[in-house]
């Protein structure tokens, strides 16, 4: 069913209100809908986003980064058994946008929440490109909104690498982790300059392979060199996933790093900033949206498409005419 | 001066449309200049995107695409060679959106510009995210555009990897070329959902490493299993880059592939299909301009959106009360 969710349109006899009602106290197969018709950004769904983003109760926002295969599910499964163990609801939104043939994502859904299936205090989604329409970021960003109005105390964003989209994902956590292999040389090469910028805190996982020790010492002079007038020193951890070696001190730093961003004047002015950069892209993708329906409903414009298409019109040229219809 | 050209907006006392005419006639100098102006996004460069369009000569526009470290560069220097071997002029447009922090794509540049610094009928230009805000892969479009305009034969797009953005820039190619390693299993995982759906050419790099007949064998089983009604039997290519082996036959399928869909039937509709795509987008790009023109006049935006970035307002409920003013 939770395969169906992520590819179908929600149509439900129930209306999305009376279904936002059920999952906010707690139903989790109406979150689960809900998610799903947020996930297709259906026109529904977008109707409630106000109401949605007035329910937030100040859940922390935690990302975890890194490339395929350090592990990151693993160590995610970890800290959720910690949050857990503590009591705090957890909300895990696993994307994987570089895969938009597949339904990868939706797989790893299912195997994932077996682990968790019959605790209805941690949810777990994944998404892909796929059913998000383009709007990938746009789409987590509410998705996390809705998790943290229903009530999850922390809510993981969890991507792969460091592509534009994970970057404007990221954007949306207060605490980021990268996490990365001793033999991640060949990633590290790609993602280094913009690495140091977005760890809020460093995790070298399978920390008993070769390599682990230089990893980390590397990463710290990285650190040293990118210093900026934060107060928040970033630390490296080593993990071993499988073992759980770390992990208690990796949530340790977490918990730590979510209780300086609520008080640092930089990470307040910062969220600030983001918050504007947000809200500008909530208007063009309601500008866009408005688009999307006018062409949908005026044959003066599908005409237009059409010839841009076969060819005979140059686009550039056309596109005052269809604005004009907007 | 290349280095200046991509971060300052161009500001020359000549005006756009001399630059332009000079660049159609073979300047290289203005032409480069034209493309800063276009990778910035400028609004003076908007204007001149019907022009430029129409002015396109019929160029192939060829994708090559590949995890780091493959080799892409050095295929494409051979491919370059070849060209220009047969009198052919070369533009090459190199993506790298994954450094969105660095300088890197332009000091990758300046060293691969070297080799051909004396011969004006090949043009290398890198991007990365920045500069670019954020429409990398509509910057790409029209910069290939405006080289096409300029008079060159071959235009060849090169990508890092296949996120959102690099799909999205590859459906400009006609012809793509993935190129992948033999021990490339890693990227493969990752990739290969749409590994077979976007390569019309595999390429197996460093074919004297270990693992590259199984590697040639695997990627032929999995063009079998995709296999759709394409007359185009999609070939895998054994190439050791730095020897040039197995580059005249490379050059070869490029050439035929570039013939195949200038008359198949399937490839031309779905050209069609990504000129509607291409044009929507268009569109949505210039509503996009038109509120960041409006943010920037209208003191009761710039008001809205204080209040939204300090906490005060709801975003998804200030939405309509922007969108009212543009």
């Amino acid at each position: 069913l939770s395969y169906l969710d992520n590819f179908h349109e929600f149509k439900y006899t129930e209306t999305m209100s009376a279904l936002l009602k059920q999952a906010l106290h707690g139903d989790v197969r109406a979150l689960s809908r809900l998610i799903s018709s947020i996930e297709s950004r259906s026109a529904n769904s977008f109707k409630l986003m106000p109401a949605i983003y007035d329910a937030r109760k100040g859940a922390n926002y935690i990302g975890i980064t890194g490339p395929p295969g350090a592990g990151k599910s693993t160590i995610v499964d970890f800290l959720i058994k910690l949050m857990r163990k503590e009591g705090k609801k957890v909300g895990v939104v696993a994307i994987d946008p570089s895969s938009p043939f597949s339904g990868g994502a939706v797989l790893g859904d299912r195997i994932r929440m077996q682990d968790h299936a019959t605790d209805p205090f941690v949810f777990i989604r994944s998404l892909g490109s796929r059913g998000s329409h383009g709007g990938l970021s746009r789409a987590t960003r509410d998705i996390v909104y809705c998790l943290d109005a229903a009530g999850f105390d922390w809510i993981i964003i969890e991507t792969v690498g460091v592509g534009q989209t994970e970057l404007d994902i990221m954007e949306l956590a207060e605490t980021t982790v990268v996490i990365l292999v001793p033999e991640a040389g060949d990633t590290i090469q790609t993602m280094k300059a913009g690495l140091t910028e977005i760890a809020d805190i460093f995790v070298v996982n399978k920390a008993d392979r070769p390599g682990a020790d230089q990893m980390s010492l590397w990463l710290s002079s990285m650190i040293e060199m990118g210093k900026t007038n934060s107060k928040w020193k970033t630390p490296v951890i080593l993990t071993k996933g499988l073992e759980g070696d770390g992990m208690m001190q990796l949530y340790k730093k977490i918990k730590e790093h979510a209780k300086f961003v609520a008080f640092d004047k930089d990470r307040r002015k910062r969220r600030d900033e983001i918050r504007a950069i947000e809200f500008i892209q909530m208007c063009q993708d309601t500008l866009a949206q408005k688009l999307n329906d006018s062409i949908a409903k005026n044959k003066r414009i599908t005409k237009i498409i059409k010839e841009v298409a076969s060819g005979k019109e140059n686009p550039y040229r056309m596109i005052p005419k269809v604005l004009k219809y907007i």
